[in-house]
């Protein structure tokens, strides 16, 4: 089974001190070049994808880090004309946009790039964001999953709202569309209300590939019904093996193929040509980051604030459990595990999140991050990884250069695309449209 | 003063027949190379910018007209990466969308092309647009152009929020962005509540250039408010220079430079090497249109269906006066002058809006295309046109070749571009963030 890879693409890097890191070019951060330049590296090594997150909300304590970067799907239509064959995947927010206008723009971005675009489907619990959008408090989490789950029935349905053979565009008879391959939706449900059909023919891969991240039990139940591909996070083996039995199973469950439901767990490999170059590596970024920004992101995460406790005291288990707001329930269930399991200090604490924002940091030789990942790959828990290199673009190139090699040597991963869609890179299906029906006899 | 010019891209090119005419290539209608390469095209001829209209519905009778293309933020975002210098315009309503949702994709799209964004800001009045977006009716005018007052307010401030100086990025100190220097804009209105700030920073432009099409009284006010350059549609010099005038007075009562709104009609230059070759191409386009399809953009113009009426009779101009609903305005008042004016037949008339839906065609030489565009341009008429070729690519190839270099020996037309931004070309400022304020003295 084809290992798949994608880029997950952080301005600077996804380290949270990677900006100050020499050779991060965070002065570029808005420039196309820097982000074209990165996804043509991939396509070079032959990914099956990039990935860019989002949230339509500023982050908090943007003086400490790179949290700016430009809109995914603006910069993902531009990355996708100067490239051919990579995966364009991008997060956008089913709470605070309209599917018609989502839905135009994916099916715009698909056109465009000729059937290489993936949607990554969030709810958005920012509790800033509610804000920007005319509302004093954000709706909770059951409620954002129940709009997220009709959002993606409305979608799919305006999606296929043009069947495949719908564009005739034959000069000689007139005919530009057959009206009778262009459907009306006629959504009517609790948050929306929705006529269609859309305003552009199917697109290439049908719809964009249904990406999603979110590991709560509501998440997961989205995730079994929705998602095509699915980013997480995960610490251990064990938990990635856990989610991914699970997910497969509650897919099954639900009547699809489980193989349709590819599961990504995020690595991020710090490199280096020995064990200890690597680890000298990953203290370097790690000196660099900013204690009160680590403090601002775990106060976001569960609810607590803790810049009065002592950095270098065992991190004080018990303040966990008075609650709080916590805008990611699997990313609190996450750092709750790491302190269980090794009774770390407050600063260690702010250090495993610095390196990748809870999901697995892996540092060593190129050999150990392959041997890593094969393992994974081969014992249940991934059919591939969202790579996120600590700095950028180094850190990739580090990737590229030494441990794909190794990974092709292997027999792990492809030396050249199959394909030309995401679709066929992730070995996909493309859906046919819920309206296909069978053509007329024509006199 | 300079002349500008824009080339307006539609599908197949704006004579509504114009997809069925030999080389207009209607199967690449949703493909990236299809545009960019029309863009790369104005580039090379040093227009101002391209320009792509835009509405959250599907046109009616999409059966016998070329009305779906990719949607214009992602279409010019992709376009931006492949070109440098052009400008990138296109349509976004304001009555169905979110402004933050807006103005963080107008952002991005300015950072990713260097400056080359402009947003003709348009009200959404088709009555199917309402339907996809969970209203059962659109809003009327007057309303749609109060939200789309106070919408400009919320983006302004948003664009703003940021002030030139707010992204540090300095390594050495880990200074990101200057919390002092990114803004809450706390905007309460009476359709949108947005806290900001944007998130992403100040673009190359400060903000897209604000672009305007609609003629009505509310869209003139709403335009002389506003608007840096206005899209227009006029038959007769005289319509143009009451308009150009009222324009530029508007703008100055309310305290703005009228040399900071440019008004660009569209022409559309039907050419021939003769007058008569050119009437012949204007004929042959015509003998392709269907009329049903006519009769409907009539019907939706007007508000009243004339497709029992025999098409070669003199047009019932007394039917217009039942009224019924009209969705654009200003475009109504256009028929009825040409009736009035021309007292032509129903086939005429559909004929006249088949040109360039009410927009001034021009059938003729080179050499009375560039005397039309200079008559107008120093009439007090127009700063600039919007061009609109009947049909593409080649249309526009003719005019390039042959009009452009006349208006180039008149000394009206640039050989190479100035600046390298929208405001450059269009020799507008760069507007001052509302919230810039001076350094304080650092210690």
């Amino acid at each position: 089974m084809t290992l798949h890879l994608n880029l997950f693409i952080y301005p600077g890097g996804h380290h949270e001190a990677a900006w100050r890191y020499a050779g991060s070019e965070p002065e570029r951060v808005m420039h196309l070049s820097y982000y074209a330049e990165l996804a043509q590296r991939a396509e070079a090594a032959k990914f099956d994808a990039i990935f860019f997150a989002d949230g339509p909300s500023l982050m908090e304590n943007v003086q400490y880090a790179a949290r700016v970067k430009p809109e995914p799907l603006t910069l993902l239509s531009a990355i996708g004309a100067v490239t051919e064959r990579i995966g364009l995947i991008g997060t956008a927010s089913t709470t605070y946009s309209q599917p018609y206008n989502l839905a135009r723009q994916w099916a715009s971005v698909d056109h465009l790039s000729g059937g290489r675009a993936g949607w990554n489907i969030v709810t958005t619990g920012a509790p800033n964001a509610a804000q920007n959008f005319g509302l004093a408090e954000h709706p909770v989490h059951a409620e954002r999953y129940a709009r997220a789950d009709e959002y993606l029935d409305v979608v799919t349905k305006l999606f296929d709202s043009w069947e495949d053979e719908a564009l005739v565009a034959d000069p000689a008879s007139g005919l530009y569309a057959d009206p009778d391959r262009v459907h009306r939706v006629d959504h009517t449900g609790r948050f929306f209300s929705v006529a269609g059909p859309l305003n552009l023919p199917r697109s290439p891969q049908g719809r964009p590939v249904y990406v999603q991240a979110g590991s709560s039990d509501d998440g997961r139940g989205f995730a079994a019904r929705w998602a095509e591909a699915i980013f997480t996070a995960h610490q251990t083996l064990g938990s990635a093996q856990e989610f991914y039995a699970d997910i497969k199973d509650r897919a099954a469950r639900l009547g699809r193929d489980p193989g349709g439901v590819k599961v990504l767990p995020g690595i991020s490999p710090i490199l280096g040509s020995s064990q200890r170059e690597a680890d000298e590596l990953e203290e370097r970024l790690n000196e660099l980051t900013q204690p009160a920004y680590g403090l601002g992101q775990l106060h976001r995460l569960t609810g607590v604030d803790l810049s009065s406790y002592d950095l270098d005291a065992p991190f004080p288990r018990e303040v966990l459990d008075t609650g709080g707001e916590r805008s990611e329930a699997s990313r609190f269930q996450l750092v709750v595990d790491i302190i269980q399991r090794e009774k770390p200090t407050l600063r260690q604490v702010l250090h495993r999140l610095a390196g990748a924002r809870g999901h697995r940091v892996v540092a060593g030789t190129p050999e150990l991050v392959a041997d890593q990942i094969q393992l994974w790959h081969e014992s249940g828990a991934a059919d591939g990884f969202n790579v996120m290199p600590p700095y950028l673009p180094g850190g990739f190139d580090d990737f590229v250069d030494h441990v794909v090699p190794i990974l092709r040597q292997r027999g792990l991963f492809r030396t050249e695309y199959a394909g030309t869609t995401l679709r066929e890179h992730y070995g996909l299906d493309r859906p046919a449209s819920q309206y296909t029906h069978p053509l007329e006899e024509t006199a």
